[in-house]
């Protein structure tokens, strides 16, 4: 039966787990917050929906114990009002860091197993910190990082080109942040190259959408949670069904030493493979800075 | 095709057209609220989460124009917040009932003919208001109202007997609000009465349970969603699917001359058909009550 | 992650598999068959619709060992156009009790823990082959049993009524066969007493369409599929998500000493609870007479 | 409100019907078949069946008076059995394009103003015809084609990568028939060109397995359903939701003068664009082969 774990029950990790519950993902639920007033209002208000509801899930909250044997964790647990607040997901860096390290911590005490999906921003940093404070094998701990960076690519696309978001392919890599870039070499539409379809002048206008959508979104709202909740269960189902899933994501990609958004196959063991790619010159340049830009980061943390 | 828009895009709103999205539930949503830049937000939010579904759904904005040939709007406007924060769903009806007589108006210039499911509150008077404002048939307007508190209900007492919430049957009537009471004479657990399950003194004991579980959910988070929302969606799918779903709702009862929580049949028509109950003398005494109360409340406000 | 097994993949076993299939409703999905190139053209008629699809689902074919770990297995294996062409399930009763036997021996040698729920026919006689076969506990074997002619007699009287299946409540009890009864005492419409609602003699015209319905369906297209695999279907849903379903199915009921068409609570552990009903005398009669009936059939075979 | 129809309820008509049953996918089903009984049995199964899901969906049979106002008719009809027995689509040639003139005609009177969308073989000329005999413009009526064959496709190169086939790019263009060809330039796993990952060796020895595995399917269970019909459901639901699916399908292509497997977009005016594609020489070739192939065969039957 299918277990999973959500740590962090905020705008997003409380639309993970209702998404979850609502859709029959998984068969038990655990819901873990610092606030335990909120986690027990959203376990009561999920089980007041349930008699109109085809699933029937088990929810258990503040139960760490649970999660020993879980499938799969997602953590989203951090105050993404900070990044709002001054436009940058490293404002969260200090508190997640220890946020991370205590989190860790518990799920191996738990005796965690599963696969762990980060969702915490920053994304890639964290991510890094909850593998070796969980002390799980590499694959077995990713981050969301630029699938959903890349879906807001595939929008903004999809829109200009009055396409479906689906029917662009393609990818944003690196940090899922201010240095992460649209891998354009990458991106098609309808199976053709973005770059025989679109002008320069055009690819250049497009370029800064995404991350432009986002903060509207942000800013509209004060946060930002149906995308990324998406993009964080779409993972976990994969996990879960070992489904062998192509997609860019937070993962620990050798060549540049660190967890970045990067193209791998997501299955039942986590990550895993990492999907080499042939970037032209001024993308790995990008790679390689963004790549700096986290290991920096983490570095700092670390002192 | 499958049509439907929501009014109000808060907590309770947003997640009606969540439910929506990511269960393919409509092919086209219209959403709208006084605040353009949230219900901007929100789409966007939701357009960067499509690429990531596997449904396509049209998501349209501030447009009344565009429900002309809906086929179900909900209505979720109004601020809980007052409301939990006073203990009391009739804190919103004066800011409400203006809403109601505005959004009404505007339905009708838009030239909706379809059904409209009202979730604001106070829930029954409200609705009562959005009739007259839209000039629709009686039976093509209705409310969730008691469909929530029966869920409640249900939960409470499976809880009690360790059973799904879903194998316990009965009801909750009369307002969605203080005045509403649980017609002990309907319930049954696992098709038995649950007065030959439980004593006198058990049922009383449980009595409350259902309302508090609904404040520690408001304050526990500072409203409530899930639950609400999911009801409202379920019966928007009874509706489009005319599935003659029985379920008590807020419906124009003759017999106590007012919208009020009571068992109806929902279908293509809305309210299809009310489904007279043989309730006890003290649960007659309750229901009219519980009219009167709402009455009283419609009358002051039309004044 | 969930694991269900399918043991015989004829029109109801492969209906089960594509409802799973087709709904992600498990992980992985062993199918096992006599017919060795049905079983492969099958597996690979649901890998040629997957890419179609947005769950993935791993398909192991003709593997036993595979179920060592799977949480439900079902059985359909027989052939039901015997039973069709006699207008008797006990047709089928002396080849199914081989298979029984064979298939019990199979999952007991792979060491399959998990719940079993069979649908082969004659279904209460089998039911209670596969238990001694299996050496499984008896709450982790059942069947189908009456859960599909209790659907069916919801069917007829919600269409008398002009009202959805869903509305009404109640049981088929007894035999999956000729010696089942509706045990109209406990049928309710919109919850009221189907014996309020309707004279005797609209009762007595009903008692006898369910079982004509399907026969019509069986003679109409030489089986019956939808109904009885949704049915299994939704009993494995049951007990890989706990679900504690209030439902008839083919339970092994020590009053009356065998497995039969009786209300039970589904879990976890298969058989959580058997729920005692308060039938009216001739109710029970009529059940005790299915028992025996059954239990005559068993014992025959058993010489 | 979503309403659709099913012309020809043989095993692939009845598996669209019952993926749109029992996901909801459609309000209103009609089904039309010239087997009275086999169309009744299948109405009453699922029937019998819905008690047990989550949807409700009103079945109508034999009536294409109802089909006035339906978004979506699939065409199913014709006797795959032919096929299969011979090796060969075209063996269905004659008794279908009599089906075809017959149900085109009917679909005319009825006034059926909806989204025609062809699966009976073969394929190309059926479509041809019932676009003809319906009057409709020919961006409304559509063929599966070769959305099925490039599923197959997927699921062979899948297979051979150890991928999942959804991770697999690119089309099987022509005829859905013997002169089909996997137009491999534009075949790309984890967005990488197949050319770049295999060998010619090794493309050449996969190029026959596609339609190998279809004839294992049929052969091994006298016809093919599942991903037959999984391929109707999703280019219906494409066509109700408006989702400009970009997908291979049997459309009218200007250039080649017929209908054919080719790339297009699919939306709620059925084919909304026709998207070229930059085909190597050879294939180009082998594109005209199959388009003088199909012209031939529906010229002879217009004689």
């Amino acid at each position: 039966m299918r277990k999973l774990g959500v740590i962090g029950i905020g705008n997003v990790g409380v639309t993970v787990a209702y998404t979850v519950v609502s859709q029959g993902i998984a068969d038990e639920l655990v819901m873990i917050d610092t606030n335990e007033k909120k986690v027990l209002a959203e376990k009561l208000d999920f089980e007041d929906a349930m008699p109109r509801m085809p699933y029937h899930t088990e929810i258990k909250i503040q139960d760490y114990a649970a999660l020993k044997d879980a499938d799969v964790v997602i953590t989203a647990f951090g105050d993404i009002t900070a990044s709002v607040r001054t436009g940058n997901r490293f404002a969260e860096l200090e508190i997640n860091s220890k946020n991370a390290a205590e989190v860790g911590q518990k799920l191996k005490e738990a005796g965690f197993k599963g696969v762990l999906i980060n969702i915490s921003n920053p994304c890639d940093a964290i991510t890094t910190m909850l593998q070796k404070a969980t002390g799980l094998p590499k694959n077995r701990v990713f981050g969301t990082g630029t699938f959903l960076d890349t879906a807001r690519m595939q929008h903004v696309v999809g829109d200009y080109l009055k396409q479906d978001s689906r029917n662009i392919d393609g990818y944003v890599l690196g940090e899922h942040g201010n240095s992460q870039f649209n891998a354009w070499s990458t991106v098609r539409a309808n199976n053709k190259p973005i770059t025989e379809i679109l002008t320069a002048a055009e690819i250049a206008e497009l370029d800064s959408k995404p991350s432009e959508g986002a903060w509207t979104v942000a800013s509209g709202k004060g946060y930002t949670s149906y995308a990324i909740a998406t993009c964080g269960v779409r993972l976990a189902q994969a996990v879960m069904s070992n489904a062998k899933l192509f997609a860019p994501a937070s993962v620990y990609v050798d060549s540049v030493g660190t967890y970045i958004g990067y193209p791998a196959i997501i299955g039942a063991n986590g990550v895993e493979d990492v999907v080499e790619l042939q970037l032209s010159p001024e993308e790995l340049t990008k790679l390689n800075e963004s790549a700096n830009y986290i290991k920096d980061h983490v570095a700092q943390l670390e002192k």
